[in-house]
C-alpha cells in the first residue's frame, strides 16, 4: 500500500544522508496520506544504507503499525500531532544537523539576521520551552508535539517552517517530504550563518522588517517573483 | 545567439557549485555582450543539476528578455547597474556563500589582514550601508546596485573586485563571468580567515600597508611578476 | 591465529579513516579475544593505505607480542589496561580526531547538553586530570591507562563509554572493535555541538536529568524502545 | 635534468591539492639536490590540474633558472634562504593554509598545547616580527627568508620544522619535498586544535613539558619507540 508514498519518504530520507544533515541512524521524515490519515515513517534505528523503499511503516493517528516489518521510528507520536494541527503540512522531518541543534542546546531561537534567513522563514526559527518532568516522563514524544504546536500558537506554520525544541533538536516540516528536508537543510544554513554572524559581532541586530518582508514575499504568496513559479516548499 | 557567452556563462554557474558556494538554486552568475549591450544571466529558481546552456536568458540594459524560455535571474536589475557604471567588467556574481555572508549579516567589511588578501583585493572589502524602506519597496533590485555603486564611489572597481551588501550578501565581479567566480571564491575564503583571526584574536590591526602595496602589486598591473603573465581575473 | 578478530579489527581501524576521525597514522583500534586473553591491535604507524588485515599484531595481557610482523601501536600498554579493568568491552580506540582533542587540550569535560549527548552518554564525558611527571616518565602508556581507570572510578564504564586524557586525546571503547569506533565518532559529534553551543552561549546550562534520563533509558536497557532491538554499542 | 626530484616535487606539489592545503595556483613545495646546489620549484601561477612533472623549474642558488619552461615560483627566494642556512633540510613548501594563515594574521605563535603537537614539534611554532618597509621594498622575498632564519635563531630547525611569517602565512621543511608536505598538513591541523581550544577556553596553558618530552622523544631521536623505524619527516 501507498507505494509511491513510501518512495517519496524513503528517498527524503536518503536526502538527508546525502546533505550531511545525519550519521548513521539518526534523523527520521515521514509523508502523510491525507485521504486515509495515514502516515509514512521511517523505521526505528534501520541504517540508510541498507534501507529500502519497502521498509517505511505506515502508521494510523493513533500510531497503530498499519503495515511494515519494522517499528516506526521512536519520534513518531511527534510526526503525527504536527500533522494533526496543521492541515496544510504533506511532510515532517527531524535531525540532529548540527547548527539547528548548537541553537536548540544554547536555549536561543535563530534569529533573523539577514535575507538567506528571510527568503525561506518569516522571522525567527523559534525554540521551546523546557518540557516539565511530568511531560517528559508520562508521554515525551506526544509533548514534544504539543510544545512545538504551544510555541507555533497562532502564528502561521507555514510562514516559518521550522522549530528547535530546547536542548534537543530541529524539526521541520513542508508540503511534501522532500520540501520537509529542503527546509530543514535551510534551517541548518541559517543556523550555521546566525552562528558565525554572533560570534562575530555580538551586538548585531534583527535584519530590517521591510528588508524580511521584501524577501520573503518576492519567493512566496501571491507577488512572488522569483523562480517560475514552482519553489513552494 | 550568443552561444559562446551562454556557454561562459553557463560553466561558471556551474563552477559555483562545484565550488561550494551554493546550495539548491542559490546565486547567479552573468556575462555581457559589450558591443550589443545584452547580459546573458542565470535563470531563476532552475535547479543546476537540469540547468543547460541554453538555458541562459539574454536581457538588454533595461532588463527586458531578448531571448530565452525561462525569466531571468530575481537580481537582473542589480547586475545590469554594475554593468553600466563599469565599462571594464565583463561578469557579475551573486552568491550567499556562508563565511562573505557573515560578514554582511555583521555589517561590517571584510577586512585585509594578510597577504592572501592583499594578493586580490587592494584593501577592506567594504560593506554597503542599509538601503531605506523606500529604496526596498520601490526598486529594491536596481537600488542595491545603486548603494554598490555609492558605496565604491571614486574607488577603481577591478582593485577590490567584491563587496558584501548589508544583511543580504557578496557581489563580485571580473573581466570575465569565469574570473567574477574567482573573485567571489578568494573573498569567501579571504572572508573565512578573517573571521578566524578576528575571533582568536579580537585586537588585531590590518595588514601593514606596504606589504599590502607590495603583495598586491606583484601580481597586478605593470610590474607584476607572479605567474607567466596572464593571472587577472 | 585469530583471522576473524584481526579482520574486524582492521575494519574498525579502516572505519576511522573513512569517518574521518583520523590522517596519516594517527589512531588505534583493538578488540579482544577473552578466552585467551589475546588483543589484537594495530601496528604502530603504518599506513591505513596499504594495512591489510594480516597486519594486525596479537599480544598477551603482558603487552608481548604473540604472532605479528610489525611492533604493535605504542598506545597498546593503555589498551590493555581498560581490557583488564573492564570485563564488558570488547574493543577500544585512540584518536586524535579534532573536537575531542579541543576538549583534551582545554582540559574540560565534553558537558551534556543535550539529547545527542544523552542517547549515548549517561553524562559529561570526563577529562582525566594531569599525569605527574613520575607518572609520565616511568611507565607512561600504562599509567595513561590507570588515569582513566582513576577517573571513572566507581561508575558503570559502558554508560559513559569514552573519555578524554588531559592535553592528549579521547579514548573510547564499546562491546566490540566496531562499537568502540561507533562511540568514538558519536564523542567527536557531540564534542562539535557543546564547543558550538557554549561559544555562542557562555552561560548554557546542562541539559535537565529527567531528559537525560528519557533519552538514555529509550536507547539502552531493559525498557528500551528505539530501533529494533540491537542498538547497543 | 634532475627526473626524479622533479617527479617528487610534483608530487608534492599535487599533495598540497590533495590534502586541501591549497586552492587555485596557491602554494608551491621545492626540492634540492644537494650534491650540485641546484633547486626544484613549482612554476609561478600554473594551475594544479595541468601542471606535469616537466614543468618543474630548475634554478641554482642564486635563483637563477638552469632549465624550465616558465617562471619559477615568485617565493623562490624565501625558499633558497632556507636551503642555505639548513644543510639538513630537503624539502620546503609555503602555502597559505587556512588556520596556519589564522595565525600568523593574528601574529601569534601556533601553542603547544598538547600531544598531537609534540608528536612533531618540540615547542611552539614561532610567528616572525613584521618585517620594515624597507626589508619589503628592496629584496621582499629573501628578507622574508631571512626573518625566518633570524627567528629560529639557534634553534635546530629539524625540532620544530615550521614556521608562520607574520601577516603572510605558513612555511614548513623537512627531509623531502614531501615530508615538509606532511609537516604543513600537521601544522595546520594542530593550528586548527589550538584555535578551537583557545576559543574554548581562553585561559589554556601550554602541555606540561615533560609531558611535551616524552612524546616528542617517543617518535623522534636515538630512542623513539613509536612506528617501524622510518617516520621522521
Amino acid at each position: 500500500m501507498l507505494e509511491q508514498l513510501k518512495r517519496e519518504v524513503y528517498e527524503a530520507n536518503m536526502e538527508l544522508v546525502e546533505k550531511g544533515m545525519v550519521i548513521y541512524t539518526w534523523g527520521n521524515v515521514s509523508g502523510i496520506d491525507r485521504e486515509n490519515s495515514l502516515v509514512v515513517i521511517k523505521p526505528s534505528g534501520v541504517d540508510y544504507d541498507v534501507m529500502k523503499p519497502e521498509d517505511m511503516v505506515v502508521v494510523d493517528f493513533d500510531g497503530k503499525v498499519v503495515e511494515g516489518n519494522y517499528k516506526p521510528s521512536s519520534d513518531t507520536a511527534t510526526h503525527i500531532v504536527l500533522y494533526k494541527n496543521y492541515p496544510d503540512i504533506g511532510g515532517v522531518v527531524h535531525t540532529h544537523s548540527t547548527w539547528a541543534v548548537t541553537f536548540a542546546q544554547a536555549g536561543m531561537p535563530i534569529p533573523a539576521l539577514g535575507t538567506t534567513h528571510a527568503d525561506y522563514f518569516y522571522g525567527d526559527i523559534p525554540c521551546t520551552r523546557d518540557l516539565t518532568q511530568q511531560e517528559i516522563e508520562e508521554a515525551y514524544e506526544l509533548n514534544t508535539g504539543n510544545v512545538i504546536v504551544e510555541t507555533i500558537g497562532t502564528c502561521n506554520p507555514m510562514a516559518i517552517p521550522a522549530i528547535v525544541v530546547k536542548n534537543h533538536g530541529p524539526f521541520a516540516w513542508g508540503k511534501t517530504p522532500a520540501g520537509s528536508v529542503y527546509n530543514a537543510v535551510v534551517m541548518d544554513k541559517v543556523a550555521e550563518m546566525a552562528y558565525k554572524t554572533m560570534t562575530l559581532n555580538p551586538n548585531v541586530s534583527r535584519v530590517q522588517q521591510f528588508l524580511l518582508d521584501k524577501h520573503y514575499n518576492r519567493k512566496h504568496g501571491a507577488n512572488a517573483y522569483y523562480g517560475q513559479g514552482s519553489e513552494e516548499h
